[in-house]
């Protein structure tokens, strides 16, 4: 969440007469994320968040992702909450973009996990699986496998100025996961970006999880192929197979994997770290001029990805069994 | 005020350990500003910032701001307080850098001044002049003329790229300002920085002043000459007379202007845009690789330096006498 967008104090203010929280009594900007704008209000009755919503979140998706935070947080599972006006809408517009105000969460995330950090993610992201069950609507993921041909062409002819030969492995790796794709896995609501900064802790208790804007309908072992890669490396790029056990540990304590999923693991992890290896390639090769915004290094993930090519069974990543 | 350096959890946690604040309930980097690393911390007793000093603060000088934050606020100027911890001392080390925790101050930048906001800045400005007359620290001031030969020089071989002729521009500016520089004027404690983002409003009042950083010793009216160029131009490059009648005044109902300062404003608002325009060239044709910050458009203030060129007087800016 960075800060694309100004808001003026005029057009804040027209914008919070609709709410009944009175006038902000302190407005920043939020530099984390690289989304939405975000500003934190402190008002009479406490902090809340100010999201805008800038051109990458599509706008007929923002009442699925309002409806999964409230569905989520009435199933027990802590997130923030978007505020609604007196006329019962949680999105205006402000700035010319669509627009929400969101209750502030309590928690740090943690910059270095350990694997006590890492089994909880693992449980938490279980019971929002299990949570987002009986949430009706459903969005696709546009990027799972079917999205990552595109991504490839936006980067393939310049992708090799990041690293000599990434253009030909890249495209090596896309056509092997279509060779090898699990399909037809137990699926739902999934997270689809459960980084260690949309996880928030406070002490040793996670306290909450944030930014619900890639949440979509995908495979349930998909997403926990997304936290191996986002929790589970170190910074020199091996992967701790100590805060793999616990990841998967801590998911299986909520929701036990079927051994179909068990045997897609590897190839999911695989195919998730080339999803994010794609779209950190096509954001690198594609910074605006004046971006407020350090693009994050693909370079990273094509070493995450090439573990995965190496792993013969999720035993690898510390599943027992 | 943007976030250059990752503080992580635990460095935290063992810097907080020296306060009697409690643990931090959330940790926020925050997107204003270009000097510091700064964060807004929800400790249970409230929010308040956490800034790490980045190297374009010098470490010698930072007693000094804090020394001047406490000493104006005694005398009721608003302003931010360094919080001191239990060995009653106001700045620390984290993450390899010089860092302080700051109070945090209530109120909203303003993003389109009218000239009832010039008029409480000028009457601040001026009240903070006084405040701080009996400050006894002393900081000369770096960026004032005597240091603008040397930021010429650093942007001389490239400033055509930016605008074609602004080397020489630039130049035959100095030259000019260098052989009429007004010397002797009624001096003190001067902000030097404030613009609007430094500025706190809550509704129409003037809430409190922030970031002291460029705070230094050097004449009065320079530094309202520095306010006619943050606060008094419209974004067409035309200067507002009505907004600078309203700042001259509001400063003069605090402290009146002698008749050698007003004969000396327009060079001196003159300088302050050359100093400012200097500054951001500097910026400009230096962004670092990965940079988080935009630099600003230092030919902004080309046009207010050939504004004030042509100013005859200071009832160009609005003084009635």
């Amino acid at each position: 969440m960075a800060v694309y967008t100004e808001v003026t104090d005029d057009a804040l203010g027209a914008f919070l007469s609709d709410y009944d929280l009175g006038p902000a009594l302190s407005f920043k900007g939020i530099a984390e994320g690289v989304e939405n704008s975000n500003f934190l209000m402190h008002m009479q009755s406490g902090p809340f968040f100010l999201t805008l919503y800038e051109k990458r979140v599509k706008e007929a998706d923002l009442p699925f992702f309002i409806g999964l935070m409230e569905h989520l947080a009435k199933k027990g599972v802590n997130c923030p909450q978007p505020v609604r006006n007196r006329r019962g809408e949680a999105l205006g517009r402000l700035a010319d973009r669509p627009a929400a105000i969101i209750t502030f969460l309590d928690g740090l995330w943690i910059r270095r996990p350990t694997a006590r950090h890492c089994a909880s993610v693992g449980e938490t992201l279980a019971r929002m699986h299990k949570a987002g069950m009986d949430f009706e609507p459903q969005r696709p993921n546009a990027l799972s496998i079917g999205g990552w041909p595109a991504l490839l062409e936006a980067a393939q002819a310049r992708a090799d100025e990041v690293s000599p030969g990434l253009a030909d492995e890249a495209a090596s790796e896309l056509a092997a996961l279509q060779a090898s794709w699990p399909g037809d896995l137990p699926s739902g609501i999934i997270h689809a970006d459960l980084f260690p900064d949309n996880v928030f802790f406070l002490g040793n208790q996670l306290s909450g999880l944030i930014d619900f804007y890639f949440a979509c309908n995908d495979s349930f072992a998909y997403d926990l192929g997304i936290c191996l890669n986002a929790w589970c490396f170190e910074a020199d790029a091996s992967f701790n197979i100590t805060k793999g056990m616990a990841l998967i540990n801590g998911y299986e304590r909520v929701r036990r994997l079927s051994e179909r999923e068990v045997a897609a693991l590897p190839a999911l992890a695989r195919g998730s770290a080339l999803r994010f290896m794609l779209t950190r390639l096509v954001d690198w090769l594609n910074v605006p001029p004046g971006a407020k915004v350090v693009p994050k290094d693909p370079l990273e993930y094509l070493n995450r990805m090439r573990f995965h090519q190496s792993v013969a069974s999720a035993r690898d990543y510390g599943l027992l069994r």
